[in-house]
């Protein structure tokens, strides 16, 4: 089903941005798992709107409910049910959106795909705010791998055509990922976030917005983990972060620059190091045949420019058949890319924890 | 499970390549469904290995066998069975890749998490001989969903440094598809497949290999296939893409390219045209929300260099846990990118498929 | 996932006897389906206590709130999630349970599978306040039966020794469904009721509790509807039958009484009438190879006697290994049996809608 | 999908009555797992007719080709899958089973199931046949358990009406339960097998059939097996069992005879003996909440007489909408019971192993 994901650490998503509350169902969380809600509560604000000028300054409070599945902070091995109210909604005229739909939106095929049910408002089921119980999910994976040694971080590779410095696939510490988690513009190389901010912010006083890749590690992996075929470690994380709205492509490793390699550059040598085994380089980005190497897990995922723009857009009246015009009022972020690095963090680890369980 | 993909049109991978036999199991082909056979046979030589001095001179016969599930080319709705025996298999020392893993393959990976009793011979489930069954699963979901119009082909964009066109994503015809699988080294640009051979032959000549890129796409498909989420078109096609072997990233539409395009020029108007809904540009990739608009569905995915090479490599001996050199013998592909098209249309085809009976 | 239901319309229930909520969140409900909520809310009442001597006069409100996936009595089509909040929870000494584990209760297994840190309050997840959930999404499936044309109905077939009149196979009207869901006590024989309470009234005066078969029936079903193997009606009724809490037998059509029978007598002759065929007679309760026939289907589920009871009963204290003696107190039903009776219709209407999905 | 069976230890039984092969597709077998295939032919050899009078005099050799998955008897981790050629099938006119429907049989159900396109030669994928390929599943299955010290065992309560002793709930060890698989007609009662004998003979005479009841149990299980709702032991054992031809009803424990009992009674008190918790008596049937308690697992499923019969049988000729008679020519069973026994221990093995993987 399309809202679920994950095979032994499963949840399922729901809600709508303008629905009563969003939120998420996970069953498979080993029971007596301590969860730090109040640790978890500070890591959805790492994706909450309205830090900043670069983001929507619409207010979100993404306070977690908990229902049931967990007391007093451990899991009782039993569903757990986390929900967030959605209450700072304005009811616009989202009828519109039938009728006109929005450039670069799901408006026009969620009607074709729902027979004209699917709920519009503030993009429905197929909103960003959505991956607010990702990160839920994700963040209760990020503290069950960090009890076992293991890091997730990222930091934003580039917006439009700003570049930060790349992760050294062979040397990535969870501490300096650890001092990314705690940076809201998480970059490697000093000077990119101010230049980023600009290319932000001259687009927002253009109307307009602007993507960017995100580059996202983990380390502390053992080797093992993932499976062949359809269940390797990529396409556990593909199935996942494509999941993510606004995801247009993803890489491992070397990625796309491994396709102008010869072989005898890109295969890693593999070493023997203080009795552990390890790789010399590590172009393959810490997977082989879908499963772990040990060695940091990297990937890197692009993402669109946000379709919401102020400017004027062109788009069909669906109903006339004539083109016509549309301006999208309300409170848009002009980047998206900051506020995903934190969900590409909570996929990655939903999507690692996953592979662990189906490991044993 | 790992070697098993999809809801509806579901099946599951077997074998080994060095075992008696590769297959699949497919379970959800409505009954009643007329296959080819032939054409399915035609079609996995596309695949074979053989005809050319890009690939292995190793001669795989790929006959396929049904065991059950059709009858007189109709298949009766319960699962279908193919499989292909594997009778050229010579039975080298594969006791030695445990010690001393090959780099860029699973060898390594694969022992730690299979506790050194998968079948290394020959890669064993890992080898790119099983994408073999992947082509049955895809060439039944292909001939399916030609009988409902839709076409699915794909061109080499790049191998190494040489590149091909690209596809206009506003004008891929089903016949250029069409044209394009009756090449054997299927390009758009003249003079790509001469530059392309050639930096294949340097590459052996050099005891190496060359990865590259392949550019699928998929035409005659209606708006509304798909699902929000984990069940996007993207996510679908991901899921299987990474299970064929070497893919190490994939893209959608506009792509990493999107990553630096302002939203202004990413997003694509709507446009009614004789009636129905499309749009006067293609950057979404024929995908939006995960779910089809309309229009050509367009994806890239990199292929790395095949890990096996004739050249001497570095690697370590895991007894010893010494440093030592490793020569692969045998019969390698120095290119695996043209024998990857035919497998690209496939995983295409089986992700296609399976979100349409999804869809009803 | 155990606590997930279903292949198309699929659901997870969630929740704990004293959590702060109880829930479910449904998956699959085709897009722009009628859903009567007040309906709904009628339907859960059938289950709910405090009706009744025969009952525990605990009272539930079962509220039930919608938090997404439906508008205006319109699904969305994306994922439903419905919630009761426990408002009515007596917070007693449950540590105790862990020590003393209740006789025919899962306190002790439960404690076993999850080590100590499932949540034993009122049951936890195991309670039997857990079919309310099972009662939203059987509703919902009810509801979306009955606009095909297709009535799901029981009586009590016994209380420990009275037994009711049994259906007629062949002749099970809408109408009589209908009538016994509006009984609070449904029994087809007249004076049935009344002994049956007589036996419940007698039991409770000793401090004891008693169970009893319920039988059930869905008409109006076309040919055609399941899947052979793991797929068949049956399979699918049984999973989430025995789901119900006390459950100990399930058989269809002529059952276990079958094994006494020869071919001959237990065989139904085929018949064509009015140009539908259909059978002599219905021994086969409705199913043929797992797949429905157009007859009535037909089955009977038997309900152990409520675990929990007055009497002061003989238990293990685990920690000292000593023999001890328990009394439950709290409000507890003598008989499950009329409450169990709704919760039978939901889970055979949610097992037969997700079979009509899966047949299309 | 329906034929296929498990979470984690997951099977897909393919083939029909009448196709080239049968077999099986199995993912999750722990890599390393060491399978006696000698001895996995023995077992199957227990479910083979051609032994006996009561059974069919047809030869089934149903001997076990392993295509993938196992190497020198020990597993590799990746896909299993194996078959049995059919040799020995007599092409009959089975057209007409499409027009005149056996009684007791899928012919007509299959048939608008699957559009007239499934195979109904011999029954197809419905046919008592593809039990063979489920205790090759099964048979592993059970050597896996074994290998844990648990010991799975089954005897012939009743057939028509001659009944054998039941087991004593209480007491049932490893060795009884191997010393009836060895039989091949297994009973506790001496004299039981020649008066069930003399039933089937008499059936047999009168081109009738008969059915009964099979008495499974599982000794040597620990605590803490199985899940809540509809991960269940008596769930997953029941979706499994439901899936053998012929199978109407189901029971655990003290099944139906529990809805007669009082709480008082029914209920089992725990003890602590030698240090381990156990319970006094056995009415549960070694299952509380889903979840295994550590006493011997016992259930009863009741088989309905064998439809293939010789009398002659009315029927309705679907073509012309009159009513005809039937004569089933060929081989069949009068009595399917003693061929039961094994799949009836398969299926238990099946469902009891995929709930030991889901546990860990």
């Amino acid at each position: 089903m399309s809202s679920t994901y994950g095979e032994r650490f499963r949840f399922t998503i729901f809600g709508q941005s303008h629905s009563p509350a969003i939120g998420v169902t996970i069953e498979g969380i080993p029971a007596g798992s301590r969860i730090d809600t109040g640790r978890l509560q500070l890591f959805l604000e790492r994706r909450a709107p309205g830090h900043d000028a670069t983001a929507t300054p619409r207010k979100e409070a993404d306070y977690v409910e908990f229902l049931c599945g967990i007391k007093d902070g451990i899991t009782c091995g039993t569903p757990l049910t986390a929900i967030i109210r959605n209450t700072n909604t304005r009811s616009g005229d989202y009828d519109k959106l039938r009728t006109c739909p929005r450039p670069g939106h799901a408006d026009y095929t969620g009607a074709v795909r729902y027979k004209d049910a699917q709920d519009p408002a503030g993009g429905g089921h197929f909103s960003g705010r959505l991956t607010a119980p990702l990160c839920i999910a994700g963040g209760i994976a990020l503290q069950l791998l960090a009890q076992q040694g293991i890091t997730i971080g990222s930091h934003i590779q580039t917006i439009e055509a700003v570049a930060d410095d790349a992760f050294d696939p062979m040397n990535i510490s969870a501490q300096a990922l650890k001092a990314l988690a705690a940076m809201r513009f998480p970059v490697l190389r000093e000077g990119a976030e101010e230049e980023m901010r600009q290319a932000v912010l001259d687009a927002l006083q253009d109307g307009d917005s602007v993507g960017g890749i995100i580059e996202c590690a983990a380390v502390g992996l053992p080797a093992g983990w993932g499976d062949p075929m359809f269940g390797g470690m990529e396409n556990r994380i593909a199935q996942i972060v494509f999941g993510i709205p606004a995801v247009r492509g993803l890489e491992f490793g070397a990625g796309f620059a491994a396709a102008a390699m010869r072989g005898s550059r890109h295969n890693d040598p593999f070493v023997v190091k203080d009795g552990s085994v390890t790789t010399a380089t590590n172009h393959h980005g810490g997977i082989l045949g879908g499963i772990t190497s040990g060695m940091p897990l990297l990937f890197r995922a692009a993402i669109k420019p946000t379709p919401s723009i102020g400017m004027t857009q062109h788009t069909a009246d669906l109903k006339t058949g004539e083109q016509t015009e549309l301006s999208i009022g309300g409170r848009h972020d002009p980047c998206i890319v900051p506020r995903a690095v934190p969900v590409m963090e909570a996929a990655a680890a939903a999507a690692i924890y996953d592979a662990y369980l189906c490991s044993l």
